[in-house]
This record gives structure tokens, sequence and C-alpha cells, in this order.
């Protein structure tokens, strides 16, 4: 029978990251091509003693109904950090639990806007929530990037130019696919573009933790004096990725329409998890921890850059990000592309081109991003290898 | 500042269920309003043994990322039992794991609804779902309900009337909140009826194998010859509420788009309960713990219903449900129900006004819910007693 979908969901196409992952599990595969974290990062003996703790306690509330908010205890434990740590956090503002990052963009998608509204992107931006958007049926309009961030001058001209634009999402710490980190000075500006332009910020920051050098910059949302901004926060890069934990910090009207959205979605986020959350903030070093991770990162990202430098010479550009879980690589001009990803096939590595993660399909052909968190340190020194192998190759 | 939120959810209503959970724990409370679980049905011990095991064996992919369509095994453990034991599922079927039912019922109005289309529901019906139609602006119609199912006429007349019916939302087994069973007899026609005018079935089985007396009816996905059927399982009722796992099975193009629709809302379900699921189902005597269940939840009911008998008298009728977690309760025309709310918030007993689980907010105003699965033996008998009292000072 000939199935009738909605508009919405009608040309929605699956992330092609998420379609990689069955296949990157194929035996003499290399991939650099997922953003999961390392199984190294996952702080095994504290989330065994965590969960053992909880069993032996009193486990049945956490296996009841919840309520959709999130568990209180977690959200205090995450309001205060934001607030002592981070500066974020007014009155008017509130947190909840969501399944992960990823929820807070949906819902805030379909809280906020109706069919053809706009919403500015970052370009390129997240392959998640750029669909997330799609799947609403809205306008996106992909802003040009910078070293320092977002180019304020195409944000400007997208507030002048668009209709109805609705929200701005922003990865401001090490931007997905890119790398990068907007600067001080444009996160204000940005923000008071917003503000200018009566539009809603989405900052959305899963990697900020994961700093391995450099300083860190202030949150746009620490200068939230006028509720403008909803804050994403998620537990995938600095707990576990498969436990589906995140958060929101945003003004409580917005707040509540949210939670509205959410309970029709899927009631709450696994209670016994957002409780597992809570203690490793509440009863272990948690700082230690974050600086484990950077260790674990940094030094894979070095590993990557150094064997890039070797094997790929003149043939590549890339950043070298201060932190994150991704290089940003530019091949050039004299590089057949076309033959580059065949060759990359035959040599089973996986890739990720710069082009599928554009809000618009044109430009950035050359590009593509390259993950360090989840291959191993053998994988990344024999893929980066058989890279640097495969660009020569590839020459015109 | 003044938020301007989308058309769908600016008017959508906090579920008043979820809502008064926040109140149910105030101390001398009984409260027959929510639909939880008993604390007594979770299998604690199992559930302890699984989760130390998967501790101990090799628990970092459960700490990963997954893949949108669920944990593998688990799919293949349901697929199997939907087969052999209710015969659901055929070749052109597959099933997918989802965060609970109340998922299933958002993303299939997602990928099959665009605004103002119409969904047919049951009335009443489960508030959750009917939130879930709200929040993408559908019409909803509801259809007049019978001792054995929804009113065949009443249907028919709105397939004729309405226009884009695109799906027809059921509980056919133990229905929220009327705790009727839909008889074999409507459960062909029906399918019958949707396939002549081209409508899904979205069938919602949250209870099916809480049935504590009388005989098993076939769902109406085992005689879907045509693919027209979506059946959502839970693992609410069975296993635990807060874990947020359930299931869907349907024809694969629907699977196809509905699992994009979960991609960018969730990224996938908590994996380590899909992990939990699994082994509870295979390792340990499914069966016989459903049939502890029954006599949990078979106990809890008929205390309720010799409770109410002995101090409501003439003033309630009521059904005698063979499963599920409700009666639902119609005062006598005798009965001012203000004064008897009123009453019942003077004496902490909570109920749920049947008019507030109205498709359209008319009728029912005599009509109320009460749940038998949460309350503890004592607080039955003791609510159920003032509950009588109250009736009988509420006399006009």
């Amino acid at each position: 029978m000939g199935y009738q979908f909605s508009n919405r969901i009608m040309t929605l196409k699956p992330s092609p990251i998420r379609e990689s992952m069955k296949f990157a599990v194929k035996p003499g595969v290399i991939s650099f091509a997922q953003g999961n974290p390392s199984p190294e990062a996952f702080p095994m003996d504290a989330i065994r003693s965590i969960i053992n703790y909880l069993l032996d306690s009193d486990p049945a509330p956490l296996l009841q109904y919840g309520t959709t908010e999130g568990y209180a205890p977690l959200r205090q434990t995450l309001k205060d950090r934001m607030k002592n740590h981070f500066q974020c956090g007014r009155e008017f503002d509130e947190l909840v639990i969501v399944s992960g990052a990823q929820q807070a963009v949906e819902l805030a998608a379909k809280s906020f806007c109706n069919e053809g509204d706009t919403v500015l992107c970052e370009n390129p931006s997240f392959i998640g929530s750029i669909n997330a958007f799609r799947s609403y049926n809205l306008n996106l309009r992909g802003i040009a990037m910078e070293d320092d961030g977002i180019d304020i001058s195409s944000l400007e001209r997208a507030f002048q130019e668009e209709k109805n634009v609705k929200l701005l999402y922003l990865i401001p710490n090490f931007q997905n696919p890119l790398g990068t980190v907007m600067s001080l000075e444009k996160r204000k500006t940005v923000y008071e573009l917003a503000k200018k332009y009566h539009c809603m910020i989405l900052e959305d920051n899963p990697y900020g933790e994961i700093r391995f050098q450099g300083h860190e910059v202030p949150n746009i949302k620490s200068f939230d004096e006028d509720g403008l901004v909803l804050y994403c926060g998620s537990f995938s890069k600095i707990l576990a990725a498969g436990i589906r934990v995140g958060f929101v910090l945003a003004p409580i009207p917005v707040v509540q329409k949210m939670v509205v959205a959410k309970q029709v979605s899927d009631v709450h986020t696994n209670l016994m998890w957002q409780a597992v959350a809570d203690h490793f903030l509440t009863d272990y070093d948690f700082e230690a921890h974050l600086k484990r991770l950077c260790g674990i990162y940094g030094r894979k990202c070095r590993l990557m850059v150094s064997s890039l430098k070797e094997s790929a010479g003149g043939l590549l550009r890339f950043n070298e990000p201060e932190g994150g879980f991704f290089l940003w690589c530019r091949a050039s001009d004299q590089v057949d592309m076309q033959r580059f990803y065949r060759g990359l096939k035959e040599n089973n590595i996986n890739i990720f081109p710069g082009k599928m993660l554009m809000v618009t399909p044109n430009g950035e052909l050359n590009s593509f991003r390259l993950n360090f968190s989840t291959p191993s340190d053998d994988d990344i020194r024999l893929g980066c290898e058989k890279l640097g192998e495969t660009l020569k190759k590839s020459l015109n």
C-alpha cells in the first residue's frame, strides 16, 4: 500500500552520521565519521558503585513514573553548577531535564516555530539539529563562519532579510563540525543582535567542558539579562552518550511550554540515569573527571594533528582545535575529491563529507570532518597514514 | 519579555494527570487519580541481577550511542514474542524501540498528519495521546463508546463526514479510562472500515497483558494483511514505568519515517534499560511474572469494586473490568458533582474527573475515573469508604 506521510516528514532523510554507525562496526574499518565519546572516558567504576548504591537503597521510586521536569535533585545540582561555575541562570530562569540535548533542540523548534518560520544556523552545523528544524518544515538560513565564530555582517543581513526569524541556533564552543570557538566580543554582539531583532538564541554546548587548551569563554547565557537564551547542556560527552540525559536552562515561560511538549513526547527522561548523573556530580570529584577527559581527548587530538601533518603534507589544511571532538579539513584544489572518497572507501576509512553538514547544499565540496574522540590511538595513526596516501593518489 | 510561541503549543495545557502527581505525594492524600503501576509489581530481584550482570560483563557498548531503531537483541525478542504469542507481524512489518508508547503516538502524529488533518479517537480516551495530537494542531473527533468498544455507526459517520482522516487511535484492551474491551467482531469491522477509508490504525495496547479475568481477544494487528496497523507496546505496566521503554510494530515504510522522526527527537532510547528489558524477557520466566502481576492487580480491582459497592450503594454505577488499571464510575443524577468534588478535596481524596478525558469538552459531567493499581490495599479500603460518605453528603 502507498503511505501518505506528512509534508514535514516526507522528504526528511536519516542522519548520515547515525546511518554510518551501522557500518562502522565492520571489522577492518577505521571510522573518523562518528562523534562518539571514547569508551575509556566512561567512569565505569563510579557508574558501577552508584548503580549498586541506588539498587541497594530505595530503587522503586526510580522505576516509577516521574515528573516531566526531571529528577528534582539533579535539577538542583545542575542549577547550582550552572550558576556557580558559569554564572548562568537568573531569577527568571528554570532548568529541566531532557532526553539528550537533541530533544532540547526539537522541543525548541516545536515550541517556537510555525511551518515556514525561519531559523538561523551557523553553516555548516550539527546535522542532528539541522534535521530537527527540517522536521518542522522550517526555513533554514545558514550563516557564514569565520575562525572566531559566526560572521556578524552575514548574521545581521539575515536578520534584515528573513521574515519570522524565531531561533538563532549556535554552538559557540568547539563548533560541530568546524571546531571553532566564538570570541567573547562576537558572543556579545550576537546577543545584542538577537535582542534587537526579537529572536531567541538556542545555545548548544555539548563540548564546552572538553577544553584541553586555551581559556574558557563565557557562555552567551551568562549575559542573558533579557531572557533570550535557551542554554542546552548534555551528559553525552562528559558521562555517557547511551543514557540520553541532557538539560535546558531557559526563562520560565519557555521552559513551561517545552515541558508540555516533552510530556507528549516521552513523558519524562529515564529516571534511574538521572539519579546516576546526579550522584556522579555530587558524590565524586567531577572536576578531576573532566580533567581526565580533557587529557584523553587532548592527546587524541594532538596525535591526529601530528599524524596528518606527517602524512598529508601540504595537501590538507586543518584547524588545531582547543577542545571538542573534531578537526575540519580542507583538501587542496589539486585533489580530485571523487577519486579521494572512492580511495578512502577502498581503504576502509570512513570520513564525513563537509557538504552533508551544510544547511543548504552548496559549497564546502573540498571539506570534510574528522573525529578523533572515537578511534583508538593506533587507528588514528594508521587511518591518517592511509588518508594521506589516498590524498596523494587523488591528485589531478 | 513576551514570548511568541508556535500556534500548536500556544494553547496546549499540561496533562492534569501528570500535574496531579506533584501533589499526590502530600502526606495523608489518597490518590485514585494516577495510573502508576504498583511498586510491588516491579521485579526488583531480577532487575538487580540483570543490571549487575550487565555491569560485570561488557557495559561500555551500553553507555555508547546506539542506533535509533533500538537494541538489536531486544527488537528480535519482541518481534518473536509478537509473532509467536499474538500472531502479530508479517513480512512487511518491522519493530523499533521507542521511549515509551507515548513517543510512538507522538511520532505517528508527526509522521502522518499535517496541521488540520483529522484523528479519530475513542471518547473519552487517554489524555497523553489526546494531547500529543493536539500538539500538532490536529482536528480531533471523538467517537462514542459502548460496553464492547467503539460505536461502529458513529465511527462510520465520522469517516464519511471528516476530511483528511489520517489516524484512528484505539485502546482496544481495557481502554483508558473506560476499562472496556473491544469485541472481536468490532475489531474486525473497525479494520475493514479503516481499510475502506484509507486510514491508518494506531493500536495502543499498554494494558493488554494485565488481564486478570476472561479470555484474550486477538489484537487488531493480528489480522493486518494490508499494512494498516501501527501497534504500540509498552514496558511501563509490565516491567517499570520510569525506564521509558516501549515499541512499535508497523509496516517498514512507516517505521522508516518514524525512525527519522525519532532520530531528531532523542537519537535513541536509553540503551542499558533496553538491554535490561531484553534479559528480563529472555532469561526469566516472563509468563510467570505476568501471572503474578495479574494476581496483584486483580486483587486490587476486586477490593475496590467490593469497597465501592459497600460504601457507595446505589449512588454509583461502575464497570467490573477484566483487566487494566481503571474503574469508570458514573454518579447518580441525585449527586451534586461540584459539592462532591469539593468534599473529596476536603477529605484528601484525589480522583480524575471524566470531562477532562473527553476529546471535546462536553458530556460525562457525572463520570470519573478511579485507579486501583497505585494505592495500597488499605488506601483503597479507606479511600472508597470516604468517597462513599462524600457521595452521600453531596445529594441534591
